[in-house]
């Protein structure tokens, strides 16, 4: 273990319990303060993002990866508007959730509390540096960030001005660090820290969040992707179908909540098949289906065992015919990443039990997969989706970046 | 990977899917006839453990370990009761928690769903065998049980009047499995069975839950120890300060939730220690330190450093006076395990920061610190204290054995 990362993790440690006394105020002081110190620091901020693309460019890192890397004023705007959004969110510290009394008159309630320290392992993307830092203390905690050796410039100094600018408003500037280091013994290192650092997330491909979870010696929460159904049943409204699909597969196919195979109940596929490949076809998706599939669309390609498992994050889909919605829930079952599954129905009953017996993060009726979104579901911004049980499924908010503890108020009650 | 190991996996993942979809009342039925077995079968669960008992003896375990080793009548009428208790509490699985609308009219929810597979890793007391299986089994949830060696017999004995139960009653009997081998390396190959456990609890003593965190593959919901402090203030009742103190202390010192260190505010310590003293001289407690406190309590024994960090679990206290209440949270931030901490006081406002600033699963006022158990705080039944803040953070009961999923009703909502 690195000394230095340790250091890290007693002054993130340190300023947590500072963190988690600061009241509300103080805690949106310092949100407003930071979006207005990147609106002057616009120069500073361009110089150091200058540097990393720079150097993606002599490295020849491709064309996608320098556009993510880039800091263009759109992307700081953004990240301008998400502290300010972040800033107005009710404050969840001090929520007491729920309260009630004991026969002995003990009152007894749970009060939400930060998490404590949050450790954020991420990719090159460097708005998460922003984005990130700022739901961590909305929800009074510390937070330990260590990006991608591409974006360390832009990174580093994204992460000095929230740090002056909690430091301004009488907040620890060591509720948020930046690891100033780019080798990978930094990262185990941060992963080891398991007396300072209460959960680890990782945001990235999932190479990444598979390194992670393999070496934190701390909870991580996690999704490794998302493989999503829509089940067209037998009772469909036609032209609802038709839209939910196309927007589920194509409105965003690189993302984690856009459908990736879709299940057609046999009573309906004649007519709908021929129909939705036509909409697929405009809009470019290539299909590969079961035979029934490839039956009813001429030219449609054959799907493989693997099929059903792939997160495409491509404009490709897997289609399947299923005699009943029994049998789309056992597809489901098998093959879905728990991530987000959709029924298109005027049913009521199957709609009842497809939310029942699916278990995914999201479970929706007559709606959109891309609905599986902090900001789209109402929680005001997200850290991640979660596709684990523990502590949180699906995406997570602020809320899910505290716990709550137990309070009890009494006059003098024993244990008999 | 052991083969068996590998394939009770497999079949808690197929009977867990199966517990998810399980109504109320079928539910509850199995308790009930869980209940009624265990009252008919007592003479091959007294047979069995017989020979847990003499195998105890031969080895000469001492009469602590074969104490907890016996299920005597009282033993058995405890959890048949424990049975039909939680036979009776309501079903989380199902309950939506919030409901909301977003603007384009897509209705958002929070649903409560069974967290999966459970494993229990436990030591000697059998009870826990069927305590905590019923648990897992109210929320719908299928568990795997490894209990120890010593207690073989008898755990399989009982599990195998669960299981059969189970089916009587039409609901999957894999859901509640037993690990019949009594080698470690069984152990640790269901601390590997991450894809089939969603949940790791131990049950036992620092060492065992030590071994389990360290190997678990899957999240491990834990605590070690139990340092819980009492803090008396300048403004406290003193005969409530005297009898909250000797109930914390001496009701059960060997629980996690006794006091270990005892905090007086210097003001009241010339007149509260003394008096103190006496009665725990009468409770036979030994008293140990700070210099103040020495020079208060005649004949009193130092405090060295490891006293503040000690869980005695014995009747001994670490006794230390402090200036003020600042003082006496800081050592609470510094020693405590997070478990539980009271204050007795009059005073409002302290008592009010005193909530606010200790951050342990338990904070009480003017209350026994014998309080933090899931029984006594109104939650029905536990399976454990969570001193880490992740999922659970104090006593787990049946909702802690349960997460949300999100839900989603809309008319053909699509993202734009």
């Amino acid at each position: 273990m690195r000394q230095e990362i340790l250091e890290m993790g007693r002054k993130a440690r340190e300023a947590a319990h500072q963190m988690g006394m600061a009241n509300s105020d103080r805690k949106r002081e310092a949100l407003e303060k930071m979006a207005s110190a990147l609106d002057q620091e616009r120069l500073s901020i361009a110089a150091a993002n200058r540097k990393d693309v720079e150097a993606a460019e002599r490295k020849e890192l491709g064309k996608a990866k320098i556009d993510r890397l880039t800091i263009s004023e759109k992307v700081l705007e953004e990240m301008i508007d998400g502290l300010k959004e972040v800033s107005l969110l009710p404050d969840p510290v001090g929520e007491i959730t729920r309260m009630w009394t004991r026969p002995n008159g003990l009152q007894v309630g749970r009060m939400r509390i930060p998490l404590g320290v949050i450790g954020i392992v991420y990719e090159s993307r460097p708005n998460v540096t922003v984005d990130a830092a700022a739901l961590c203390i909305k929800a009074g905690n510390a937070v330990l960030l260590r990006g991608g050796s591409e974006a360390f410039h832009s990174n580093d100094c994204l992460a000095g001005i929230l740090r002056k600018a909690l430091k301004e408003v009488g907040l620890p500037e060591d509720a948020i660090q930046f690891v100033q280091t780019t080798d990978r013994q930094a990262v185990l290192d941060l992963l080891g820290l398991e007396e300072y650092v209460d959960v680890m997330i990782p945001r990235g491909g999932e190479d990444l969040i598979r390194f992670v979870a393999e070496h934190a010696r701390m909870p991580v929460l996690k999704h490794y992707k998302g493989v999503c159904h829509v089940y067209v049943d037998s009772d469909a409204d036609m032209q609802m179908a038709l839209n939910i699909c196309l927007n589920a597969k194509a409105q965003r196919p690189g993302v984690c909540n856009a459908m990736e195979t879709l299940l057609v109940h046999e009573a309906i596929a004649p007519v709908f098949l021929p129909k939705m490949a036509e909409v697929f076809k405009t809009a470019g998706v290539e299909l590969r289906g079961c035979e029934k599939t490839m039956a009813l669309i001429p030219g449609c390609k054959a799907a493989v065992e693997d099929d059903w498992y792939a997160e495409y994050l491509d404009l490709i889909l897997a289609v399947r015919v299923v005699p009943d919605m029994g049998e789309a829930i056992r597809h489901i079952t098998k093959y879905s990443s728990q991530h987000t599954e959709a029924i298109v129905t005027a049913n009521f009953e199957r709609a009842h039990r497809f939310v029942r017996e699916v278990q995914s993060s999201l479970v929706l009726v007559n709606a959109s997969t891309r609905f599986n979104d902090g900001f789209q579901l109402g929680l005001g911004a997200e850290i991640g989706i979660s596709t684990s049980r523990l502590h949180a499924f699906g995406p997570m908010g602020v809320e899910e970046l505290t716990t709550t503890k137990f309070i009890a108020f009494g006059n003098g009650q024993l244990r008999s």
